[in-house]
């Protein structure tokens, strides 16, 4: 069994605390508190928030950057453009203070705003791939114009539908909550299904019932 | 011609200076410096920060409400739908302080978070009467279930587009970003036009591209 060693224990529990408290109302001092580390302990291995913050930025740009890729490189089989929707809201989520006060804190961290945008500018990459691929797999058939739309379009939603639907409907479970943002992004192929839009609607209107009682009994 | 009175003075420097220098860096006494006025006069008006901003969302909401409520009372001209949705998106960039740290400051102004999910509630009901009087009026033929959810895309759009590039183009001038935020809206109705959606995407690209050159030309 791998032990953490001390610089990730600190990381995870900061990271754990900014999502929960928000990052703005937590000090170096609860985190070492959460941690039984006198803050001395803590300066050794991080001289305050700010290195932590853009320590976890950086962790957060590998992974994601890692997920982001995978379809770029090897088209996705058609089944599982749910699970990745899902699997990148859910990097977003695991990173939600971030996105909660994203403004205010690209704001406060010089270089997180190019590089924040050059994640973005890989979502709409990624999502224009995945267009792409729906329209070589003979699924769906759309425009150039309308694809680039599209792809912009869901990089969007995946950036802001967290913070919207914790806006809008504060006390819904996070796996409830992304599984309506899949569904957001998936029914938006339906005009441009080659055989059978209200048949596809259907499927994924029925899947996502299935999958939010699944979510609920647990 | 009608004076303005200290109090509405005192909103409007504020307004530009948090839209210009961004709220968090600004203080009452840089608000009572721009206006040449004393601190202690300006807290004779407002008793700080605080409760200007929460009478500049109060303003806001006033007047964002009914323009999102004309569309409700009487449905719009076919021709008008690309001027009503630059007019919503020109009324959240007149507040954008607001919207770039959304989360932040609807945290520290109690009552701001509920006031504004009524907000986002009646913009979703706007979006989805202007789809829906796009269907009567014979324009487009589209399923309930999409209907529903692209008057919900679009309710996100407006909150999160300018926000969103200014991230990802922060040089483009604010005409231009609209005129692409309108574009981005309008094209998503293309695969539902009952008559030449195709006609139709080449007409409102057209018309994006004559309206980003009269704004480049200013």
């Amino acid at each position: 069994m791998q032990r953490m060693n001390t610089k990730d224990k600190i990381l995870q529990a900061s990271l754990e605390l900014f999502n929960t408290e928000g990052e703005q109302d937590v000090t170096s001092v609860d985190i070492a508190n959460v941690l039984g580390m006198s803050p001395g302990n803590l300066y050794y291995h991080f001289k305050g928030k700010d290195p932590i913050i853009h320590q976890l930025f950086i962790d957060f740009e590998e992974e994601f950057k890692m997920v982001l890729q995978a379809p770029i490189e090897k088209p996705l089989e058609l089944s599982d453009n749910w699970v990745y929707f899902y699997i990148l809201f859910e990097e977003v989520a695991d990173f939600r203070f971030f996105y909660r006060n994203l403004q205010a804190l690209i704001e406060r961290y010089g270089d997180l705003e190019q590089r924040f945008r050059r994640l973005v500018n890989l979502k709409i990459k990624t999502m224009a791939s995945i267009i792409f691929d729906l329209g070589e797999q003979g699924f769906i058939q759309i425009s150039k114009s309308e694809a680039e739309q599209m792809a912009e379009r869901f990089a969007l939603q995946l950036t802001y539908w967290p913070t919207y639907h914790s806006l809008m409907a504060p006390t819904m479970p996070l796996p409830v909550s992304i599984h309506h943002g899949v569904f957001s992004l998936v029914s938006q192929l339906t005009p441009y299904v080659r055989e059978g839009g209200a048949e596809y609607l259907e499927l994924i209107t029925q899947f996502r019932d299935k999958m939010l009682q699944a979510v609920k009994r647990k």
